[in-house]
Formats: structure tokens, sequence, C-alpha cells
């Protein structure tokens, strides 16, 4: 099966801005990405990624300058089984991916947290995605209009998605890969301040 | 297997004060509580409530008024296995409960998003609980300390107690049982703002 892991270089993770910097948001998108496609070989699969311009990676990578939903969809046309999981989840683990992997549903989708779609297998031709927005809810509904059956896969693995602040906290908790690591060597480290969780950055290490 | 679910019925959910009226915030605290319960019986086992005053549920009540660590530490003396499930977990499934229950491991546990523990399944007596702070990683840690083998259950639904504003999105876009239909009673309903999801209340159900 097709494993189709979409990738924009271009200034990436704008709603980490207040965290690091342009260069770090960029080396950090990287580390995510390295991850996710570890994670999906480990799984089995041979990711392909899918970029809006050319990037030198640890897979095979199709260039489609267009914006995510239209690239996917023409992909689905192509081939079916396919795949779609989301470059940012470093927090996912081949054993995730294969309760994702292993449904034989006609659509297996794993919900970002927020409303949106962080994995999908897409066994149907004539699925069509739709990222913008609430997605997950939207591509439910995609599902029922083709009379397409749906398991939803349950891990809070794969509903983490790193955009913002708090997902960083998450991270910290939970990963143990390349983009924990980096976090990690850049000196964040989680805080608990009046029993909530949060993070931190030694005052050192600000880049 | 003894299925302890700990409610502090005075001043419930604080960090929603700004969604709900005081009159609200107890309402939806017990909804969840309900749907809770009920999630835990359709998984095979009688909860129990651990309240820190009487009040009228679904559920045997053990009123005891100390803080969670110490009651909860109390109920591990008194007899293991012992289950620990927090109130709020208007989104956890029988499927998933099972998941966790079904581990054979000393320590089963569900991480809560923010470093909390949402589920606990407790084998060793001597263990002990924290639930200061981040407690699931004080909780793996405690586990080590005793050399006892832990399973962490992978659940987005079990991760996502109800917490703040944005947990409720969580449980408009995925819930179905009473927390999540007094809710939509209420005029909430899920918003999607410059692609962000969030919540919107219609101004006439406003409390």
């Amino acid at each position: 099966m097709d494993v189709l892991v979409p990738f924009s270089p271009a200034r990436p993770k704008t709603r980490l801005s207040g965290t690091f910097s342009p260069e770090e948001r960029v080396s950090f998108a990287r580390e995510m990405l390295a991850d996710t496609l570890a994670t999906v070989r480990k799984a089995g699969h041979e990711p392909r990624v899918l970029a809006t311009e050319s990037i030198d990676c640890a897979a095979p990578v199709t260039v489609d300058e267009r914006a995510l939903t239209p690239a996917v969809n023409d992909a689905i046309t192509e081939a079916t089984p396919v795949a779609v999981v989301v470059a940012d989840l470093p927090l996912a683990t081949s054993a995730a991916v294969e309760r994702l992997f292993e449904s034989s549903a006609d659509i297996a989708v794993a919900p970002g947290r927020g409303g949106g779609t962080n994995a999908l297998v897409i066994r149907r031709p004539e699925f069509r995605v739709d990222y913008h927005g609430a997605s997950f809810r939207d591509h439910v509904a995609i599902a029922e209009s083709i009379e397409a059956d749906v398991t939803v896969v349950d891990s809070h693995r794969l509903a983490t998605d790193i955009d913002e602040r708090a997902d960083l906290a998450e991270l910290l908790l939970h990963g143990s890969g390349t983009a924990h690591d980096w976090l990690v060597d850049r000196g964040f480290q989680v805080s608990v301040t009046d029993g909530r969780v949060g993070i931190e950055r030694s005052a050192a290490s600000r880049g």
C-alpha cells in the first residue's frame, strides 16, 4: 500500500513562532517528518513524501505544488488502497499505525485533536479528501455519502499532531524519537505550575 | 475488581468558568460522571464513586473527605486489584476501558492530555498514587521503584478528560453520551474560524 506523507517545507509550524526561531521551526518540522517516516517504515510500509517543493529526506519524494486536498485526491484516483499520514506525528508508534493499517474498513481514520484528520487509509477509489477545517467530521460524512464503512482508530499518539506549545508537553512526556531528543537538546523540559503542566526552556539554550 | 470513580461535587470544573454558569458547571460535571459510570458498567464492571461528600448518583458512593491521593492510597491498601477512573471522561468507550482493564500488567495506565493520569489499574498492593502535578510521569516512576511492569494504553478517548474549553470541541466532535447531549441541548456547537476548530454557543441558549 502506498503511504503518503504530505510535507510543506516553506514556513512550517507558524503556531510555534513564539516558542522557536524561524530556523528552529524548519529543523523541528524536519525532525518530526523523520520520526513519522521511521514509524511508517517500522510498521512495515514504505512511505512516500508528497512535498510542495523538492526536499532531501529519508524517503522518495513526489513534488506537487498544489494544496494538500487536490494533491491527495489525485493520488487516490491513481491507486487504492492508499494511506495518508500527516508529517507531524512524532508520538506515533508502529503499534498505533498498525492498528490503523490493519483495519479492513473501506475508510480507516485517526482523528487529530481539534477536529483534524491525522491519518487515513482509503480503500475506495471514489472517496475524496477535504482537509479544510474540521476535516474529521467531513471525512466521515464523505465516507457515508459513498456508503463506505468507517473505522475510527482511538489513539492519543495518532491524535497528537504537534502544532502549538501545549502539544510540546505531550512530546516531552511521551516521546522517544528524534524530535523529542531535538527538543531536549535545546533545553526544553516539562514544567508544572499551579498543578498545570507546561513547558519551559533553560535561558542558556535559547536559539 | 473494584473500580473507583473519584468525584468532588463542590465547585467543579473551574476552568470552564468562562463558558458555563456555576449551576451549569455542577450539572455538566454530573452528566460527565453519569457517562463515566455507564461506560465502566458497559465494560463489565461495577463502579463505586469515591466522593468528598454525599451525592445522589447511579452507583454506590463511599464518602471520603480527604484529598484524592490519600483516599485512593487507602483503597489500594484495602484491596488489589483496584482501578481508578477519573469522573470527567465522557468520551471514554467500553472498548477503550476494556483495553485498559484487560492488561495483565502490574500497573496499567491511561495518561491524560497534559500529563495527568486518567485511568489506572493497580495489581500491586505496594503501589501508591500521587495525583499532584504531572502525575503520569510520577506513576510510571513509582511503578519502576517497586519493579512493577507498566502498560500504557494509547487512547485519545481516555486521554481526553474535559477540563477546559478546547476539550469541549472534542466532546462535540466525538461524543455520544449524556454530557454530549447536554452540551448540544444548551446551544453549543463546533465552529471553524481561520481553519481552527473551536466551539460557540447560540445567543438564545445562554444560561
